[in-house]
């Protein structure tokens, strides 16, 4: 089957690897439908250290059950299913609390043990704690939307619950990548009266504006802090849903919470230390966050795409083939597209 | 009247200054009764730049109203009242969510321009939103436990809370000085099953037991980390109360909260930045707390103070009077002393 390989910075390649199977019982093999690139992504793309064995790339994917190990119980052959970013059990203690990035028994994709979700087919390991069947066929108008299931939309909704959005209150999304689109839609649909995006490309910020964003705050470090000071009556955000990862925009996101108020970060965080220590313990601000658990947010989010209360495909402004793939990257990377769809 | 003074590293001196006096209308004057020495303030004892004016100290007191501003409602002469260790307007919108530590009109008590609790008379700004009145009299035998209501019971539970302790679960308690042991107090309050104070005085330790410790880890850095993970399956600890406040301290605190557990921290926080970024992130850990909303919780702990359920007050190990106030700073400083009282 072909799949997608990084071997290192900006060389991404489409190749012929060896068949996904069926290897445990708890197994699924799923053939990929549709899948997309991730912000993610673009960290290794820009960081990764020469490989001569390559990584697996894909952690996004909604694809069609061919075949389910013995003990498989919850899909079956011919089902139609979303995969989050993280494998599960679906049973541990963590599971069990609605935090399946933390399995005790799961893990990620791709790498150099596993399928990718920007490939043909994918072993699913422990399919029944992972897999989550739709009710709609594979050519459904919906789809863009409900593969942002995997990732985008249920992080942008762990960021604004870890930054407990609240109705009426006020949230900043700092970013305007693929996931604070998505938490612009998780904080409006959580209530929030006051919504700012902190961004500058104009595609982005209109999408953002179509979401529900009510202000747009495009200065960049003190000049962004001081603008939204500006824009809460000199307070900050109640909440703030930090969608980077970059030190500068983790300093941004502490920097303008209120007294009080919480930062939800979901960015992948690219420095060893969190900024700020200082005056977010004086204002007792709070800093959660991490993967989001996608999984449990599924059947609580899925409800809003199929009847149209949230549209989060929206975030995909281009779509190739498998061989598009490498390019793709290279659009995200230099912002000419802000998610790129993969079909197959 | 007479007051401390500290005028740089290891110089207090208790000496004659102006008295303290109504200002303004919403202000009452306040006869000290009790107050002690805390923690924190060992943070200037060791590091305040010298000084030829010198910054008036303590942030804990009881007393006795002797006059009040033609404002005032709430407390009146002769009333016993407790402060808690910031002054606030109790009407602001923080101080209506409970965080009268970030009050809009509230303040500090000491340094250059208000009088501190370590001296013989106080004036206490915004007495209506400040001042909790006490139902005993200033000799009773519970004085000293409805003193840490001031701060460090207070400190503790908001440590607990922020750590979001739950029944059955398990707290690790970071530090065994007088907020730490309240913490231990908070902690068993709240229902947490298994309770690990991390600390190596054998005193402290002693009392920490009394309160409720299940476990002691005396082990310091990774080797406490690695002790803790033993002592909690591996997985770590579901609440950390971070009690200390240094760049070690925190990132042991870091280090044995469990994934999806929370760290309270109420240490002044003596570095720039919060250690374990990435780590923290990947399990979902929550950094939250800071200073003590202690008027809000003066109304809820009271009661268990005076119906004996809570203790607080053994921490206590030291009494003195005004004039041993710079010993007080130089016992506990050596760890002498727990937290040393001054009785007027």
């Amino acid at each position: 089957m072909r799949a997608t390989v990084m071997y290192g910075v900006h060389d991404v390649r489409v190749e012929t690897v060896p068949d996904a199977r069926i290897v445990e019982a708890t197994d699924a093999l799923v053939r990929v439908t549709r899948a997309c690139i991730c912000g993610s992504d673009l960290w290794p793309y820009n960081s990764m250290p020469a490989s001569t064995t390559g990584n697996r790339m894909g952690h996004e994917f909604i694809g069609v059950v061919e075949s389910t190990g013995s003990d498989v119980r919850t899909v079956k052959k011919g089902d139609l299913v979303v995969a989050p970013f993280a494998w599960s059990d679906g049973t541990c203690e963590f599971c069990q609390q609605g935090l399946q990035t933390s399995c005790l028994h799961g893990g990620w994709w791709g790498g150099t043990t596993l399928d990718g979700g920007q490939g043909e087919a994918v072993r699913v390991p422990l399919a029944d704690g992972t897999l989550v069947a739709l009710p709609v066929g594979p050519d459904h108008a919906l789809m863009p939307s409900l593969l942002t299931l995997s990732d985008v939309m249920g992080t942008g909704h762990h960021a604004a619950l870890r930054a407990n959005v609240r109705a009426g209150k006020v949230a900043a999304v700092v970013g305007d990548g693929a996931v604070g689109l998505c938490g612009v839609i998780a904080a409006r649909r959580l209530g929030a009266e006051q919504i700012i995006i902190l961004g500058r490309h104009p595609d982005r910020i209109a999408l953002a504006r179509r979401f529900g964003a009510t202000d747009v705050v495009s200065e960049r470090g003190d000049a962004a802090i001081e603008r939204v000071r500006e824009l809460t009556g000199g307070l900050g955000a109640h909440s703030v849903l930090e969608c980077v990862g970059h030190g500068e925009s983790m300093r941004t996101a502490m920097g303008i919470a209120r007294a009080g108020g919480a930062v939800g970060r979901v960015g992948v965080p690219q420095e060893t230390t969190i900024p700020n220590a200082q005056p977010t313990f004086y204002g007792n601000v709070t800093i959660a966050g991490g993967p989001a658990p996608v999984r449990a947010y599924m059947h609580e989010l899925m409800p809003d795409v199929l009847e149209g209360r949230i549209e989060p495909g929206l975030v995909f402004d281009r779509t190739t083939n498998i061989d598009g793939v490498p390019d793709g990257y290279r659009a995200m990377n230099d912002r000419e597209a802000i998610k790129v769809m993969i079909e197959f």
